[in-house]
Parts: structure tokens; C-alpha cells; sequence
């Protein structure tokens, strides 16, 4: 039962990588201050890209970079990579053997640019390209399905996001995180029965926005590698703009609604859904107010800010597309097609 | 039935835009080229963003410009406005009303960047925070689900394109583009026939690459709006990172395959989807090839290039989804739940 233990692990790997790496992450984020950097390039994909994601949101609003999402297809089938002068270009994957997102780093490279690998590897052909290195240091991972590379990727921005403004993200947060992650764990029995009810669940929405959009989409992407579902993953705002049409009396809804900046506005949607759609609600929060609107309700901790709430609220979610898994009769080991080194060109 | 007439609208709506507007898709090119603009900056939602994205590929391929999308919540509910310094801040909505949109060009604008607004409403909001305004000129739009809006503000950015480098995009193969759509609107009855044997799907899974990533974003979009069945979009790159697990037998994958750059890498997806998952296969295509392994085939024009087959491929998607609405007896004028303004803050 790799996968299980591997969730469980996670509290442990990141505060190895929050002592492991700081020297790495303070090197970066001074090299970033020397070249005046405004604007970041991120290459993933899967879940890799969730954490990209994650970087938008984080280092967009603490330390005031516009970080853009690569598309890898323009540097490898189409060979017209677009003009990276002066940016930041990081390449996030856990394995670091991708090779378009690695052609994204080398082009980044012959371009003169600060080059960034967040990987599980440190020997692989992404660190080659990178003349900085942060070492996720999460050990092997064993599943398919990726857990604790996700959760030290996301740590690995956020140390950097820390180095980079200390009056942003402070060192005292980073390092309760691992005691967050561990309240989420301790509702391991709690989330084992609340999956027994979405047995037949054949589809579902995610809903989440702002810093947990990545949350609703690597959600989403567990179950649909391991249960097969279709679990359809939206930032509340683009989901009130067409596809909410999709919601029925009872249709299932999945939502990550943290205390915050988007709490309100998520609020809003969860009442219209529940009092005009009546939709199933299972809502991940610390606000009572939205945990009531629930049939399934899952408590985050109520001392903790908004922005490190992705990494918290994943492992919720990680440990219901396991019972979900299970519950369905379906091996949460080696779910069917997937294979665990992602090489599109 | 406005949609059915909006929909064949669009080869008449395109030609007018393309004579109307191309002085100001000069002038604006001029002023790209005068302050060596390097990277563009869009915000959008929902339909509008999909156009945002065939301007990820379009301009990066042909012209060199990073494309990146804006997260609105920063500008509007996170108040922390990343350094925009030197983009070409592009917002796209057909109302011009957007608040969330308003706000990412009256940001641009106070810092001092190059603002242009691609809208219907040349009297909006958003155009008042533009120097230059794309009026894509395309009529009232009665349907809620946006048609005609699309491929033009589809066609804007292809003009601008064109504009920037007359050697990548050329007005010959702009002038063509109302006769590939035509070419598409002809298969009208073939595609109502289709539609009948998809009566009963819940959900589907719809791919594109490249140009045509947007395709599939908004084929499956204008689906869940109108026949309320989940249809996941996904880059086929990405879709091979664990979603591909969803497929068993028989399951419906709809897919965007013209012949050029991504055609060989999504043939090879093809046939895996086929031979080994069994899965049921609807392919718009103009290769014979990727045509024979579908169930349900649906043919583009011969001598498209690739970066105009998002305009001509999607007209087949809006119908097929036209179609399946009336297939299944929902209302193809007012879907439950949405309106035709969008009003995120």
C-alpha cells in the first residue's frame, strides 16, 4: 500500500525539504533580486503543472511576479519558442525526464535566461538545463498517482516565494504546515466513510479559485486517475459563466473554500447551488458558515492563511480519491493506462 | 431558432470584420512594433478566454510574443496587480462589461502598458480602458450560447497577427476562411444525423493540441452550456498523464485532428484510443487516416493551414453541439442557469 503510506509521509517530507533546501532557495531568490526578474516561465504538465499553478497565485500576489504558464508544444512540434528575454524559466517535474518539458529549459538556457529545475531528480536531463536546482528530496515515489512530489513542489514555490519577500510568507508558517497536513491526516476514518456514499458517483465538479484553483484541478486529477470518474475541475468564477448549466437536483459538487480573499465570493456560489440547484455539496473549509451548506462537510484548521491552504487542503482530497478508490472495488496502486515517467514530445 | 441562424452567420460576419477593421489592426501593429513589445497579457473568461488561447499559439508561433493569461482574482479579489511593465495588455469580452476584465486594462493602463480591447460593444467599459479597440463588428448576439462572437474575436487576433508579419499569416489565406466555413456549414445535415446516435451521452471527453487546444475548450464548453453533459477538454499531451484512464469500452472521445505540426503525435493517440481502449471515436479531421478510425467522421477542408483550422473546425463543434441539444429536447435559445453577461467580480 505504497500509496497510503505516501500520503501519510507528507507532513515528513516537507519539513526535511524546508531545512534540506533553504540555502538553495535564499541563493535563488538573491540571483532573482541581482537580475531585477518580473516575470516567471513555468514548464509541467500533470500534476506538475498544478503546482505552476500554485506559483501564479502565490508568487503573483507576494512578491508582485506575472508567471506565465508555457505552452511545451511550441517549443517542441511546432519549434517556434517565443522570445523569453529576461524571464525566470522553471521547469517542474518530479522524474525531470519529460523532454518537452526539458526543450523548454534548454531553450531557455541558449536564450540567456535564469534557469530553475524543481524536480525529485537532481541528476536527471531537467537539472542538467538548470543553474539552480531545488531538490524536492520527497524520496521514491512508489503509486502512479503522485502525492507527496505534488505537495514538496508546491513547498519547494513557497520557500522560494519566503526568500524572495520574508515580509510575505514567513519562515513561522512554513514551518507549520507539516502540523496542518497532520489535522487533515487525523480525518483519515472520517473522509474512509464519507467516501462510502460516492460509491456510484460516475461524475463530479471541483470547484475551487484563487490559490486553490490548483487544489480543484490536482483534486480532480487524482480521482480520474484512480476511480475513472469524471471529475471536472473549474474556478468557481469561470464555472457561474456556462458550465454550472450542467447541475441538477443531487448532482455532485466537490469544493475547496478556505477562509480568504475568493471566501465570500465561493460562498455565494455554494448558496446558489444549494438553495437553487439543490446539488450535493462536499465542501473543504474552516468556515462554519459553508461546512453547514454541506452533506459532506471536511474541516481545515482555522489558523491558517489562505495562501498555504492548497497544501493542506490537497491531502483531504488525496485521502478521499484513495477511500473512493477503494470503495469502488479499484486498485489505488496501478490504476489502468497510466505509466509513471510522462515523455511527450 | 437564433442560435441555428447565428451559427450560419458567421462566414458573412468574418468577411466584414476583416474588411472593417483592418486599418486599426495596422495602426496597432505599427505601435507593437514601435514600442518592441515582447510579450501580451490577456484576460478573459469563459468563450472569450478561448480566443486568449489561439492567441498563445498564433502570435507565439508566428510573431514571437509570449502569450500569457491573466488570473483576474488578482487584479479584482487578491488587489495585488502584478508588474506589467512593457506588455501588450489585451482584454477580450464580447459585453465589454466584464468588471473582473474592466479591472486587469485599468491596471494595465495606469502602468503605463499598451491597452487593447477585443469586444462587440465598441461603447463598453472595456473599450474605454483601450487605446485601441477591435470592434469585431459582429451584430447582436441573441443566443446565450456565444457563436458568431467567437470566431470573430478569433478572426482579431488573426488579423493582428497578419498585421505584425504579413509573412507568416497572409490576407490571401484570411480571405479564405468564409469559405472553409462554408465548407463546414454544408455538412449541416450529415452533422444532425450524427448527433442522433450520441442522444443518450452523459459524458464525453474532447480533445485538441496546439492551435486547436481552444477548439476543444470550446466545443466542450458550448456542450455542457447547452445539452448539460460533462465534456472534460484536455490537451492530448496532458490527457496521457492519467486522465486517459477514464476510457473503457465504448467511450465517447471527440477529437480535433487537421493536418500540421500536432498531427502525428495525436494520430498515435488516436489509434491507442482505438485499438486498445476500444474507445468510440468522433474525429473532425481532413486526413484520411485519423477519418477511419472514427465511428463518427466529420471532414475539414483539404487546404487549410493549421493555425486557421480553429476557425473552421469549431463551426463543425457548434453544430454538432446544436444538434445534440435538440437531439436530446432541451431549449438550444435559453439554457437553464445563464445569462449572457458575465459578472464576476
Amino acid at each position: 500500500m505504497s500509496l497510503r503510506s505516501e500520503i501519510f509521509e507528507q507532513p515528513e517530507v516537507i519539513d526535511r525539504l524546508l531545512v534540506g533546501q533553504a540555502g538553495v532557495a535564499a541563493e535563488l531568490a538573491r540571483e532573482i533580486h541581482r537580475r531585477d526578474i518580473r516575470y516567471a516561465y513555468f514548464a509541467a504538465r500533470g500534476t506538475s503543472d498544478n503546482a505552476a499553478r500554485y506559483a501564479q497565485y502565490l508568487w503573483g500576489i507576494q512578491n508582485g511576479l506575472t508567471v506565465a504558464l508555457a505552452t511545451p508544444s511550441l517549443f517542441s512540434l511546432y519549434n517556434h519558442p517565443p522570445r523569453l528575454k529576461d524571464a525566470l524559466v522553471v521547469g517542474v517535474s518530479q522524474s525531470g525526464k519529460s523532454p518537452d518539458i526539458v526543450s523548454v529549459l534548454a531553450e531557455g538556457r541558449k536564450q540567456g535566461c535564469l534557469t530553475v529545475a524543481i524536480t525529485n531528480a537532481p541528476d536527471s536531463p531537467l537539472a542538467a538545463q538548470a543553474d539552480f536546482v531545488l531538490d524536492i528530496q520527497a524520496g521514491v515515489e512508489q503509486a502512479v498517482a503522485a502525492t507527496k512530489t505534488y505537495t514538496s513542489s508546491l513547498m519547494a514555490v513557497a520557500m522560494l516565494s519566503q526568500a524572495l519577500n520574508p515580509q510575505g510568507v514567513s519562515m513561522e508558517e512554513l514551518e507549520k504546515i507539516s502540523g496542518w497536513m497532520q489535522f487533515m491526516l487525523e480525518q483519515d476514518e472520517l473522509i474512509e466513510r464519507t467516501a462510502q456514499r460516492y460509491r456510484y458517483m460516475e461524475q463530479c465538479v471541483v470547484l475551487g479559485r484563487g490559490y486553490n484553483y490548483c487544489t480543484a484541478i490536482e483534486w480532480s486529477l487524482k480521482m480520474k486517475e484512480m476511480t475513472y470518474l469524471l471529475a471536472a475541475p473549474y474556478s468557481s468564477a469561470d464555472f457561474q459563466h456556462g458550465p454550472i448549466a450542467v447541475v441538477a437536483q443531487g448532482y455532485p459538487v466537490l469544493a475547496v473554500v478556505p477562509e480568504g480573499k475568493v471566501y465570500a465570493d465561493m460562498l455565494g456560489l455554494l448558496r446558489q447551488l444549494h438553495d437553487d440547484k439543490q446539488a450535493e455539496l462536499l465542501v473543504i473549509s474552516n468556515q462554519e458558515e459553508a461546512l453547514r451548506l454541506a452533506k459532506s462537510p471536511l474541516r481545515l484548521p482555522v489558523d491558517m492563511p489562505e495562501w498555504a491552504s492548497p497544501l493542506v487542503s490537497i491531502v483531504g482530497g488525496q485521502l478521499f480519491a484513495y477511500h473512493l478508490t477503494r470503495a469502488k472495488g479499484y486498485d489505488t496502486e496501478a490504476p489502468r493506462g497510466l505509466r509513471k515517467v510522462t515523455e511527450t514530445q
